[in-house]
């Protein structure tokens, strides 16, 4: 995104602080706080990079570093590489100007709780002030209290209530998700492009198919009932192509030499 | 969601197909096509389980039954038991009436292409009119181009273009997750409720302020500056509470008398 882009948003560039190819995505850390299960960290990563995230932060990891986080990662083993150990959540969060913490359910919280898209939009609009970050808890336990208490939100995934237990590589993968969308980073293949038919050309076909129709004996102008108005809707629900209005021309011609 | 939920959001309801407790997810199938890795499809059933989607199906699945497919589903081990089998994907998909694809990558299609956003809010609009399917191809190769031909829309998810490498529980992970944004089911916990301050309250806890830091010596009235514009700035920001003000009444008043 470069620096027009980012001003045809509407968003305020401080041009002292942010340069011209200012990523939001490159001001906001994941941290994984207290993980268990190093595979779940190597999980994290990838979704991680598969979303364009790439500062992960890590406070007291069971195991780390580890083969295991390691494969699960796959082709992000670099964000591994790079991430820094902290051995509490709040030397991680030191220079976060915000931080919204991932949880699953409700506790004794005073703060803002609101669902993934929204924290994400938040987190992302923030990124223009400073570096933010999302946190997720223990696997099995979640964040602790204390660790809430460092975060200016809480936001959830909206879940299935009788099985709401996502893994961490997921959760994060949602959040992940929910961020690059928020980023505007929403590009992905196009369709390829076809020549469209005009209306004149489409108005000529349906002249062509009623002259043929007649002339097969199929369609009797005395006795019209609804059929051009159906095939109207038909092809009216189709955005016809030039060629696919070419095909129906040769075919209606062969209609009418086979009479 | 009940019936009148359903008609108070505008969407049609015919009562004759539709029982008072319609769930769009209910009618929602995902089918693994060609599935080489037997934990993707457990990861995938429990992808689907935390999202609310329920009805998996298999296209010559490489491995399955599997104790590691069981493994990886955890708690969504009932998805991988009620699994139905095809051997071809039209089979899969003979009751469906819309399809959509996912995919990575651009190819020879002529039909729709959109975001997984756009794709889930079609999928769940369509299901009114029937089943509906959601397709995932082959881990390394994804659909195949006579797989691709059998879908209306082909849908992606936005991704790192240098690394879109989201593994299939991921991808259904973030699907199932747009499936149930667009379902409307995006409850999750509430923050607890506070008992906001009422503005007479806020506006005699500054009046209050303003005398005790004027008692102290903090605060001199003949010489403002900007000091009580930037506090209402930053008290305005948050949205106080009664409780809140309470303290600061008892903060002014143990320094008013400890001058």
């Amino acid at each position: 995104m470069n620096q027009s882009q980012i001003q045809s948003q509407g968003v305020a560039v401080d041009s002292g602080s942010i340069t011209a190819d200012f990523n939001p995505l490159d001001r906001i850390v994941v941290v994984l706080s207290h993980t268990s299960h190093p595979g779940n960290i190597g999980a994290a990563a990838r979704a991680m990079k598969t979303m364009g995230l790439s500062t992960l932060r890590l406070v007291n990891p069971e195991v780390f570093p580890s083969d295991i986080a390691t494969a699960r990662a796959a082709g992000a083993a670099d964000l591994l590489d790079s991430a820094r150990m902290f051995s509490s959540l709040g030397a991680a969060l030191a220079d976060c100007v915000y931080v919204v913490g991932s949880s699953a359910r409700g506790r004794d919280f005073a703060g803002e709780v609101c669902d993934a898209r929204r924290a994400c939009a938040r987190l992302v609009e923030t990124t223009h002030q400073g570096t933010v970050a999302l946190v997720f808890g223990c696997e099995m336990s979640g964040l602790t209290n204390a660790e809430v208490g460092r975060c200016q939100t809480l936001a959830f995934v909206p879940a299935n209530p009788d099985y709401s237990s996502l893994n961490l590589g997921s959760a994060v993968q949602v959040f992940g998700y929910e961020l690059r969308m928020a980023a505007g980073l929403t590009r992905g293949f196009a369709a390829p492009e076809f020549q469209l038919a005009t209306q004149a050309e489409i108005d000529a076909m349906f002249v062509h198919m009623r002259e043929a129709m007649t002339d097969i004996g199929f369609f009797n102008p005395d006795n019209p009932r609804r059929l051009f108005p159906r095939l109207q809707r038909l092809f009216g629900r189709t955005r016809l192509e030039r060629e696919e209005v070419d095909i129906f021309r040769g075919l209606f011609r062969a209609m009418q030499q086979k009479r």
